[in-house]
């Protein structure tokens, strides 16, 4: 049975990961025969954020502890990820992945990506493995990964940043999947775009199939 | 089209929404030809659980706040829940439905429910419409609806508690959904059973397919 990391960032779209996309990966790596374990890195979110209202709260929250909510409490420290373990890894979006796992949010083309992360990442590229990313998270992709080709969905300026960082940018529509058959990376925009749960079910469902077809 | 509300206790499956019955419920909708609005008690949380340890956090946080974790902000206030503008109502599992949307969790038969989630079940079942619940919500109906027939699966403590409270609690394992023909009450097990997200799934739409085959 082929096994995926699942890397989150918090839990909730504004601070941590989308938590449909984070779902409906889980769900499309089961519903295609497959399974997985959760990982996150054990740091401060860079705010939290009240959903209702948009407003920052002054408050601190871990995103492996807010990540926990995602997975049932079965996760474990990203440090703790071994390449050797998994046949694959993939990341669902939400701005924790542009604000907890890079600072892309910030910075733009500029982000750094948080070490944990970036040795994940480039371990199970060198380990010749598939790399999968939903929404925002592809620009860490396009950052660690040199030459990296990825879709964040068809807006004009989020996508120049990725060509800023030497990544190629392909615009994207709903359940739409850029294979990057040089590195092995497998990208989709789910809520990138403006796009209902079902459309998600969709992106997640097809970016999981197609990694699963190049293992 | 039909609509449904959807009451969510949190975001978090120790003390608040159960995540993937509340996603996998908002997914059965839609993959059914139906839509749906978010509600939530503006209430504080009974306690804040550290998802990743078990324990008790020394935090508060609101129920409508943090349910919009799962609603992407697109929420509202219990107290606007009318009738009138939906076809059925439907509460998601998670602890939150036995600690904040009721205090089941630590009263069991005794237990009384928040009084904005009286109001709308009360509100509904006297409009004639269906009403779901998963998981260990359906308590909540044996408490409000006199002699309801319900299912929280197969363990004998929580049923002897639903029993004790008047309703009529049936056996059941994955995917069954138990339709109280006389209410209108449609109530399925989820993760009070040992389950995967493949069954909850499941669960969540054969219990929405149900409700919608009755409509």
């Amino acid at each position: 049975m082929k096994k995926f990391a699942v890397i989150l960032s918090g839990s909730g779209v504004y601070d941590g990961s989308e938590i449909h996309e984070a779902t409906l990966t889980m769900l499309a790596i089961m519903k295609n025969g497959a399974s997985y374990e959760i990982f996150a890195p054990d740091i401060n979110q860079h705010h939290v954020i009240n959903h209702l209202t948009g407003s920052e709260m002054n408050e601190t929250r871990n995103v492996l502890v807010e990540s926990a909510r995602i997975a049932r409490g079965k996760i474990k420290n990203l440090q703790e990820y071994n390449p050797q373990n998994f046949h694959a890894l993939i990341m669902p979006g939400g701005f924790g992945a542009a604000k907890n796992l890079s600072n892309f949010a910030f910075k733009g083309a500029d982000c750094s990506v948080n070490q944990d992360v970036e040795n994940a990442i480039v371990s199970t590229y060198k380990a010749g493995k598939p790399i999968g990313a939903l929404c925002i998270a592809p620009v860490i992709l396009a950052k660690v990964i040199e030459k990296a080709k990825i879709t964040i969905g068809s807006e004009e300026g989020p996508a120049n940043a990725v060509e800023q960082m030497g990544a190629t940018h392909q615009n994207t529509t709903h359940g739409e999947v850029v294979y990057d058959t040089v590195n092995n990376l497998f990208t989709t925009p789910c809520y990138m775009l403006d796009a209902n749960i079902l459309q998600i079910d969709e992106g997640a469902n097809n970016v999981v199939k197609a990694m699963l077809e190049k293992m």
